[in-house]
């Protein structure tokens, strides 16, 4: 019998089975409400524009025929142009050259990993961040270096500290972080403009949730704000941001179409590391997307943060009724998560395995979110997706679940 | 001003722009004649299919907004039972569990690259092969073992040489091969599965081109062999053969849509690393691949057989007529490719440049397809996209610059 585990690769060999990955298969049984996955609600999918975007491609024989031909490895130029518009600055003017097309922002995560980290290269995540850049950063093999977080993100002296360890990069997503909820304030993004510059330390921002807000529009971008930092036109020489997008939060996930914006010398390499990757994205979900961007996608979002915002209220406001205090949870201003810490004590994992079979009920276990280990008192909540009843009807079954879970610890059964 | 290149990571600098990529951004210009890219001639695409396939999603929301959502990372379950069933033979009958969708096959080798090279690695590759396979191995760094051929494809001595040699694994396109357009017989094969066996060595069987045949099908594919060599349901255990296919020659390429079939143990790690890499292939996509594959694909196959093949007799016609005795070339029996050796003292891509020049005419040079150098008097012209009058045309041009530049070499200008 041919054992494959020793044919595997050193790089293979680090990578383990996700949390989330074995949470999504469970999400098939529709008898289980889920608070689990990070994913837009598809009622709010504009499909009658991608009908009207279809019919008129067919309507069009040869770009139609285009639409299904390879092509370009850098991605579809207008899509590429309209990118470099909406993230052009007073001081940094992008230009389509400085755009990549990829298959969402885990490819541009993917390339980005490939092109910048070694084995043992140490690089700075917060704890907690995203699991899926730990999934693909994992696949390299990094020193990972943890940046603690507060209700406002990244710690400054946290990040100095991990700089002065000699981090070649910094992952962060500033805008209502996954699986945070939090949203670095301006001043803490200058600060980390300047700590990068100090210490040489490029910067991957991830944007994904930025559209999705709630309140009020978040701070300039740390993209933007290194332009301010650097002067004008200068980011092309001297930028250490890149910054990565996607359409997967804002329009549809199935398209798989994100982006990376980038200089011109790391940017070259980027589009050999996709060619050979996987060749170029889908030539017609590009079209689609480019198509759906370029008119009316203002409205479109203006509708999302309308009903994901409602829910993010009806979510914090039940756990405000219901929630025992042996538990915390963020008032996120954005984005699609809130976070929950119990007591040091318990165990989030544990309280999944009976929230599964008791109440039907599914979230994320926060551990799977901290690079080097701890988290296990955290979980992560979902409202992308759910109707305000089940909100209300989950988090109250949910908070008696650990109501009784705490009683338990404190006042474990005896003999009696 | 940043030097990006001293951050490369060591699997970075390790590639370099490929020949095919530069030559494919001067196929935008209309007024050159291309024999340059692999591609399919997107006149062949199956639209209105496409569009009745639209058309019938649109008539069910629930589905069609599931095409726009995220899904599972192995794939779209009936696309990877269409695969297995396909793919299953009398002694090896394949599960939807043995298949990943990728976006490609392109994509399936990156996820294979990455799961089982090392840098270092000893790894075999036929003399020539596919570019795009030696690109993404070459961001793993191994060591290329070279595997000569003839006009039936590896050759079993050298197979056997590289083997003793410690290779890992073994990349091979059986079936009119790209660059070359070789089909390995039946034989050739045998030995190829008993050797594997023998020495313990991967086989990674690529089949993007093995429907496209001309003359006769081909032989039966590595990994139906190796199932008879192992006997019934032995390949789960005891396989060594991974199998490759794609969409893109036979449908459209654009839908990025591939797959890799493997035993189970590997396929799981291959599932993880695509989950890492990009989560998953795009939903609608795989949903418009399965349609277009479970009803029709026999009769649209045919209709490319016929085009194509009708167009590599008249390529070959017109090298018969034109080419000068100072070059040899292939009679593919199936793909899209005629190989073509010039007078050892002659460099294809000098050749190109003057071809581009002078004629306007594009062809790919071979050396890119040497992974340890080489082949520099030989090229690769593409009949799949040119009508009779152009590769006629072509093919006199082409052979006329040759005669002339042979003739140059052989009676050099002199000072009179």
């Amino acid at each position: 019998m041919m054992n494959w585990k020793d044919k595997f690769s050193l790089d293979a060999k680090a990578i383990k089975a996700s949390d989330i990955r074995e949470l999504l298969k469970l999400l098939d049984d529709p008898s289980i409400l889920s608070f689990a996955g990070g994913i837009p609600d598809p009622a709010l999918f504009p499909m009658n524009k991608v009908a009207e975007i279809r019919k008129n491609l067919e309507s069009h024989p040869d770009l139609n025929r285009q639409s299904m031909q390879y092509s370009k490895t850098e991605g579809y130029n207008p899509l590429r142009q309209w990118v470099a518009d909406k993230y052009s600055s007073a001081e940094t003017e992008i230009s389509q050259e400085n755009v990549l097309i990829t298959n969402g922002a885990q490819q541009s995560l993917t390339l980005l990993a490939t092109a910048l980290i070694d084995a043992a290269t140490p690089i700075a995540v917060a704890n907690p961040t995203y699991l899926g850049a730990l999934q693909i950063f994992g696949t390299r093999r990094p020193n990972y270096i943890t940046v603690d977080t507060d209700e406002n993100g990244i710690i400054i002296k946290s990040l100095k500290s991990a700089f002065q360890k000699g981090v070649k990069l910094l992952y962060t997503i500033p805008d209502f972080q996954n699986p945070g909820g939090m949203i670095i304030p301006e001043d803490r993004r200058k600060k980390i403009i300047e700590l990068a510059h100090e210490f040489d330390v490029i910067i991957l921002e991830d944007t994904a949730y930025r559209e999705l807000y709630y309140d009020a529009p978040p701070p300039p971008s740390l993209l933007t704000l290194e332009g301010q930092f650097l002067g004008e036109g200068q980011w092309h020489q001297a930028g250490l941001v890149i910054q990565i997008g996607t359409a997967s939060k804002t329009l549809m996930p199935a398209l798989r179409v994100g982006w990376t914006i980038a200089p011109l010398d790391i940017l070259e390499k980027l589009v050999m590391l996709k060619q050979s990757n996987d060749l170029h994205s889908s030539t017609l979900n590009q079209i689609i997307t480019h198509e759906l961007s370029s008119s009316g996608l203002e409205t479109h979002i203006d509708k999302l943060r309308d009903v994901y915002g409602r829910r993010r209220d009806t979510m914090v406001d039940a756990l405000r009724s219901y929630m025992p205090n042996c538990a915390t949870f963020s008032r996120p201003a954005g984005g699609m998560f809130v976070w929950i810490t119990l007591a040091e004590d318990m165990d989030a994992s544990e309280l999944l395995q009976k929230a599964l079979a008791t109440e039907k009920l599914a979230f994320v276990p926060g551990a799977a979110f901290f690079a080097n280990g701890g988290g296990e008192n955290t979980f992560r909540l979902s409202f992308s997706t759910c109707d305000d009843k089940d909100i209300i009807d989950g988090v109250r079954r949910l908070s008696t679940l650990i109501q009784r879970e705490h009683l338990q610890k404190v006042h474990p059964k005896q003999w009696s």
